[in-house]
């Protein structure tokens, strides 16, 4: 694509196998397009590729040897020969990336036999884009990246050819296999996406097929009233059960293997079965009901809790309202339906507690839900890796037996921080999140530091290596530092959500406070005096989370509200300790900058421009965090700094 | 006009004049104006109206005496005969109105011969309405009546002979006559009304002159550049002088009695002269010579200020800025300069001093800016009746020897509040504002109460006159009460300004700052401490302002930051002042949400129900605001309430 980033495939990614000999087994249309990335290859570098076996010596054998649509392969390298098999087409097509990552590795002495396979079936990313531009929310509904890849001006992209088969390739490369292509908010135009439309969404499914990847569509559950012509939408009604089981006929027309349907439901003033007086499995199951028979998954986002909340009202508690509404319809959930839970109990914070809900509902399918995309972390004008924080979340075990990764029977969702960027992140140092996302889904034990060394070689080979795994490795714990402390979350400006704003929440509907005062800060989500949100987790964790002096430091003030005073495990105050990190995390961004200006003449220099110019507004925006928080506690508190730092 | 409120001339309000004999001397479109009207009333009424006089006997004779403009006119009673005469046809028309709001006492008894005439030459409102509908302020900017009464769809509205000219007699009959068409932020479209687009502008011109209103149009600085394809528009430039005579001399081709420019300039992203090294005085000077040879004006609007700056700076106060960048300059501008001034130093807060800049430059015509359009009170969803704090304006004595209104000598101004709304100004009680606006510019000395009583005896008749009054008189102050406590301001949601939030300005670029901290409240601008602006004042003013001792109570915490503990002359503490007032002010409204309720019946029906649910949401926005004040005073100072009421 020309302008647009290489991302993590460069040319030089497939300098390796294009050098080479290689022969392809097996027929099918990803094995097509296995061959095709092996001839562009070959063609670029000097290497050949055959399919089916002249006995020629060939130093890579790709073979599918089954007629499944499995995701597993197997690897090894021996008598100076490189094989990898699969008995699925997907399996093949993840092989040939595997080879790509490994690079010359791949070729060089001997490798046992190994054999890889995605611990989790369902790697998805949701496209938060609208098909008409939203007055407020604009094209891509938290979008940080420009204008859709799928829509513009109304309409599916022209060029969805070119621009959206690159993207389905570098989803390829680091393993998600699903898309859902629409905002969950569902609003007027992309409500038709589901009928007189579809064939918009086909083109896309067209598109990303050849990578192994199936697509999903946000649907309003109001559908059968905005588009059918009902005058209701009740999920037990058989008119509307008979109108979503024809529509969905109608889609699987289109789309043979479309991958199912995602759902927000009564949440944020959408529409769902509350209105009819029916349960949240109610409305899943109808859609699983219409999807099962063509083996499609409805995914129902436990995102629901009162928006219109009154912030005198203490006994409310927004973290509780996923577990409360979900937990009591355990087992009541078709096999097909999922549930999608975001990974903590607000709204991806740069730093939640683990959602309660996920381990605390055996019988149902969960999916969890964790946003590339940064919203609340940077918007991609700060550099933010998120993959310590997501690995953190995959391996948190709720209950001894399990950790979330393999909680997530129904699978792992990121919403998309893509866009038509020609970084396609805006950010390019953004891409990490992605390709860490899509690594962590296939393998979420993995360990996320190796996962960002594998991007960066890929992207920006071994030169800059080690500086860039520094600028990112802890640039999550950076944005902490110098954002909101100890897990309190939300001060930041009311709407878009960047910049800072500590009582931008604080006397909002939103079910969002700190309840900061002269004395002391957090919310006392306790169960002896608080609002008994610690109670919902099992009881290993719940009698953590109870007391401050067994609460984690970095989610006390999410569990406790405590006085400035109150000593952390640290051995610092609360007080000391936002104003240490407000100056170190600053100090940190000062650091980042600098090693970013050292590589320059590294890289293609529009990419390092482009970071240059984002990281000077990221140390203008962490400047303003940390004097506006460390101003805002010295008033409330009257604490001084220990070290006597400016505060103004 | 069908659908639409009369207002404060309903058809009663003529019947006085429409069952009696009516002569009409004189001749002109003034007179045809005055003649019109009293015709029209005694078709309705059964009166009579002749011109030119045969000898019969009259109840009633107008007379132009003269070939003038002037406004002023005679009122006379005797021999059973009520006379007005003028020398000018506004005065004519002014007097006829005056007949009018006399209703009979007019005809009753004798009356000695009594002089009216206006004690402001222009009295004139400026709508910020947009031609374009603007993304992010609307059709009208700062409004809170519905769309433009003058433009729609991007074009003057069709029917401007039934609305406008209906507004042009409102406007007559409470004695404003100039009108300024267009928002003072001029963008892309607007910016065309200057030239091709300038037949719009004489077309609203047409229908306003037969009411004795002039036009005005606001022009953006950079119009040679935009409009004329300059590449500067450096006022001392020759080319520059050449487009603007030019340009204006078409104007004037088009509008005869075009009233001026008005300008915003180098202001909140405006362009202006510093971009040039030029001065305020430079750029109204140049427009002023364009003016000069058709008599117009231009009012060049003195808030500019920094709107960039950092809330860490605390040297920089944004109260200063007008002062200080104007003063320097007493003396510079043209005879027809008139230099704009917002009647307090920021921003049309509830409460805030007069402006020290209004009797700081003897040789510059000012004129003062009051805003009718209730952008920080109530956005004409409460009821907040404006009248007492712009007479405590217009009365106050910067100096011992002159009040503000006579300090005005450039004109007093207000922000319109009208839109298309049927009622006018959204809420039915802001057509208050409108009238005692017009009848305060007429006679700023008046009484303000009288100049409600007027208005509530003309709208609504007798009946619920004691009610209206004892509603309307005292909720400036309710507002004020539950709103920002003792002038400091600023506590109102960023960018829309509806509704509170204590620190939505507080760490914003906009210089609009409150200090609160655990100890005090308030932004010193003492000379001895602070940032000097009280020593902007005249002497005596200064010496009041620059001690918490003799500062008055109102404004404390604008010119001081004082403890919470600090005890007003009201011998209240600051703390105990501000949950007094927020307590009370919510139960004003709801007793005046009670006496509305007891009105129903005593009018129309639709009127009634309009203001009812208004009540409603002033209502639940004063308990907000009082809640949230309240609760971030006691979070802050940790002084509880003396009186032991809820504070969250």
């Amino acid at each position: 694509m020309q302008g647009v980033d290489p991302a993590w495939l460069p040319d030089g990614a497939f300098r390796p196998i294009g050098t080479r000999r290689t022969l392809i087994r097996g027929s099918g249309p990803l094995v097509d397009t296995v061959h095709g990335e092996v001839a562009d290859a070959c063609a670029r570098f000097g290497g050949s590729v055959s399919r089916e076996g002249s006995p020629e010596p060939y130093d890579l054998v790709l073979e599918l040897t089954g007629p499944g649509d499995g995701e597993a392969f197997a690897f090894e390298r021996g008598d100076g020969r490189t094989t990898v098999t699969a008995s699925g087409g997907p399996g093949l097509l993840y092989g040939l990336f595997h080879v790509v990552r490994l690079g010359d590795t791949a070729f060089q002495g001997s490798h046992d036999r190994e054999e890889h396979r995605p611990d989790v079936a369902l790697r998805m990313l949701d496209h938060w884009d609208n098909v008409a531009v939203h007055p407020v929310m604009g094209q891509v509904e938290r979008g940080y990246a420009g204008g859709s890849l799928f829509w513009e001006d109304g309409r599916a992209r022209g060029e969805l050819l070119g621009r959206v088969r690159a993207y389905g390739r570098l989803l390829a490369a680091c393993g998600i296999n699903a898309v859902a292509v629409n905002n969950v908010n569902v609003h007027e135009t992309e409500a038709r996406l589901l009928t007189d439309r579809i064939g918009e969404v086909a083109a896309i499914a067209a598109v990303l097929r050849p990578y192994g990847i199936r697509t999903h569509l946000s649907v309003t559950f109001a559908a059968p009233m905005v588009l059918g012509g009902l005058s209701t939408a009740d999920p037990l009604d058989a008119g509307v059960r008979g109108w979503w089981a024809r529509t969905t006929a109608r889609v699987y027309g289109a789309i043979p293997d479309f991958g199912g349907y995602v759902v927000k439901a009564d949440s944020e003033g959408q529409p769902g079965p509350f209105a009819y007086g029916r349960s949240h499995a109610d409305g899943a199951n109808m859609l699983a009901a219409a999807l099962g028979p063509y083996g499609g998954t409805v995914h129902w986002r436990a995102f629901v809790y009162d928006h219109r909340q009154d912030w005198r009202d203490r006994t409310t508690d927004r973290a509780r309202a996923a577990y409360d509404h979900f937990v009591p319809l355990d087992g009541q959930f078709a096999a097909n339906a999922v549930l999608q839970v975001k990974h903590g109990p607000m709204d991806f914070q740069v730093r939640e507690p683990l959602s309660p809900l996920i381990g605390a509902m055996p019988r149902t399918r969960l999916a969890v839900e964790l946003q590339a995309t940064q919203e609340y972390t940077g918007q991609q004008r700060h550099v933010c890796w998120l993959g310590p924080m997501w690995s953190e979340v995959l391996r948190f075990r709720p209950e001894e037996s399990a950790a979330v990764g393999e909680l997530a029977r129904g699978g792992l969702v990121a919403v998309s921080n893509v866009g038509d960027d020609p970084f396609w992140t805006g950010h390019p140092l953004a891409q990490a999140n992605l390709y860490t996302f899509g690594r962590l889904a296939w393998e979420p034990g993995a360990d996320p530091g190796r996962i960002l060394d594998e991007w960066i070689a890929l992207t920006f080979g071994p030169r800059p290596a080690a500086e860039l795994h520094a600028v990112l490795d802890g640039s999550w714990r950076t944005y902490e530092k110098y954002t909101a402390p100890l897990g309190v979350g939300w001060m930041v400006q009311p709407g878009h959500h960047y910049g800072p704003s500590v009582d931008g929440y604080e006397y909002s509907p939103w079910g969002t406070y700190h309840f900061a005062d002269r004395d002391g800060v957090g919310v006392d989500r306790s169960v002896a005096t608080g609002t008994g949100y610690a109670g919902q987790y099992a009881e290993q964790w719940a009698e953590v989370y109870e007391s401050p002096d067994t609460c984690p430091d970095e989610v006390l003030l999410f569990f406790h509200h405590v006085s400035y005073n109150h000593v952390l495990r640290s051995g610092k105050t609360v007080i000391q300790h936002i104003y240490d990190t407000h100056f170190e995390g600053v100090a940190e961004v000062e650091r980042a900058r600098e090693v970013w200006a050292s590589l320059a003449g590294l890289m293609d220099p529009a990419r390092h421009a482009r970071v240059a110019e984002r990281y000077e507004e990221q140390l203008r925006s962490a400047r303003e965090w940390r004097d506006q928080i460390n101003s805002y506690f010295l008033r409330k508190s009257g604490v001084g700094d220990a070290h006597g730092r400016r505060i103004y």
